[in-house]
């Protein structure tokens, strides 16, 4: 057995595909759980998604070989600073936020010491739905997963990591964690938060029953992620803040641009902008979707 | 024979769908069609989408019953002129364009004392394919269509553009013209300036293959209608030019208000914020899809 023992710190969408993946895969063990709400606990273990819960990170790190954190990104450090006195020094810990560099300080702040022992992960396998209830052993096949690696970490653990997301039938790919942040936060937290202000701003007003019974199926797909969880994606929005703040203001000025070609009827600038726009999006979901096929065969 | 003879003015993705349907429901006897390419007509006759091709609107006009005009919003006004002399005095025209003020002036303006027999419509089916290789017989199944009829429309006119929707599978509302302008620069012309904002904002960029080597499924899904046709969403924001600007300056006031959360990191009001979408969004899901589920039974 490649795993032996893996802890998942706080199993919900994410933490407990990975257990489930790895499950499928055949090369854990046992997986325990811990977690702040006992009711999700027990519902993953009728899940089958843990085996057993334990009461506190002490009795979790217990002869456990890796440990998946996979908390909201706030909730780290203060995960990270329980686990120092007891962590086992064979013991690789890794997560799957969606933030890296402000969770590499966390670790240095939390395990002291031992952050080396810490493998920064981010698997690229959001949906809208959070929870224990939606956790799937197919939820990271043929989806990206990217380490970020530090100075003070072993190239076997690293190697380890990326083995384990390997068998969930990941792609796995690494970069620093300054070069994630950036760009995570255009391709994946700027477009969370536009979903957000958008469903924000037109639910707010008076006639909002009205203007959504029009609203339709292209609607429906612009704000599907203004269904996703917000203690995460507050969390998320906060920890990559200077990254998100520079892409809000390039799009704000990039809207501004947009709006001064409609406010002087520019037809030819106008259109030329939406060409390249359709031009490039359609370019890149032939690239997207070829990357899914040549995966799966 | 409800229709003997229909003319569609510009064949491609909604016009094409609305003769698809109607021959499905067995409405139609002879569905003839214009349009400024002739290969496109070409395309239309093999695919059983119209039985005809007319030379010009003289010629289509001679014996129709019904007229759609499923031309770009901005060439209607050229075609309601190419009309006038010609226009049957019992031939009902209609439209599909996705903005209603402009339509109704450019018919005032084109077919000046028959501007009577025009019949303003917006079929809400719009999908990123254009073209008539896209059009099918089930496009209108379960969506909603809006008339905006003025006061000069005989209401026996209105019923029996009605009526036809009804056959497509169509659900028929009506409202003014400037209230349906207004409702959906909210909800759909906003969102498709958002869209095509965030990808040219990325795809110019120096990185721009490597930050998209990274966008996933929730980028797939918001930039979905960044794919539609430039030339009907140029006539779009051009002809509803000032409420969507409205909407632009709203979104963007909107969007400094998160950003001015994030910026002095007040994770209460974030969550608050995203917890109110998020729940707007969820519940406007559940009355969208019971409505769909509602129609089909």
């Amino acid at each position: 057995m490649a795993l032996p023992r893996l802890l998942v710190v706080g199993v919900g969408l994410i933490g407990g595909s990975f257990a489930l993946a790895l499950k499928r895969a055949g090369i854990v063990g046992e997986v325990a759980g811990l977690g702040r709400d006992g009711s999700v606990l027990q519902e993953a273990m009728k899940l089958g998604v843990i085996d057993r819960s334990v009461a506190n990170i002490r009795e979790g790190l217990m002869g456990a070989n890796v440990v998946m954190v996979a908390t909201p990104v706030r909730q780290m450090q203060t995960v990270f600073l329980s686990m120092r006195d007891a962590l086992p020094s064979d013991c690789v810990v890794t997560d799957a936020g969606s933030t890296k560099q402000d969770v590499i300080a966390a670790a240095r702040t939390g395990l002291g010491s031992r952050a080396g022992q810490f493998i920064p992960a981010h698997p690229i396998a959001g949906r809208e739905q959070s929870g224990v209830a939606a956790a799937e052993a197919a939820l990271f096949h043929q989806r990206q997963v990217v380490l970020t690696p530090t100075a003070d970490n072993d190239a076997e653990d690293v190697e380890r990591i990326a083995g384990l997301w390997r068998a969930c039938g990941a792609r796995v790919s690494s970069m620093s964690a300054l070069q994630h942040d950036a760009v995570f936060a255009a391709v994946s937290h700027l477009p969370h938060m536009l979903a957000y202000a958008l469903v924000e701003e037109l639910a707010a007003r008076d006639n909002a029953d009205e203007l959504l019974d029009f609203a339709a199926g292209g609607f429906r797909d612009f704000t599907r992620i203004a269904s996703s969880s917000p203690e995460m994606w507050r969390d998320i929005a906060l920890n990559n803040r200077d990254a998100l703040l520079r892409e809000i203001d390039s799009y704000a000025l990039q809207l501004a641009n947009l709006r001064a070609l409609i406010e002087r009827s520019d037809g030819p600038a106008l259109e030329a902008l939406m060409a390249r726009a359709r031009d490039s999006r359609d370019a890149w979901l032939d690239r997207f979707n070829a990357g899914a096929k040549v995966t799966k065969e």
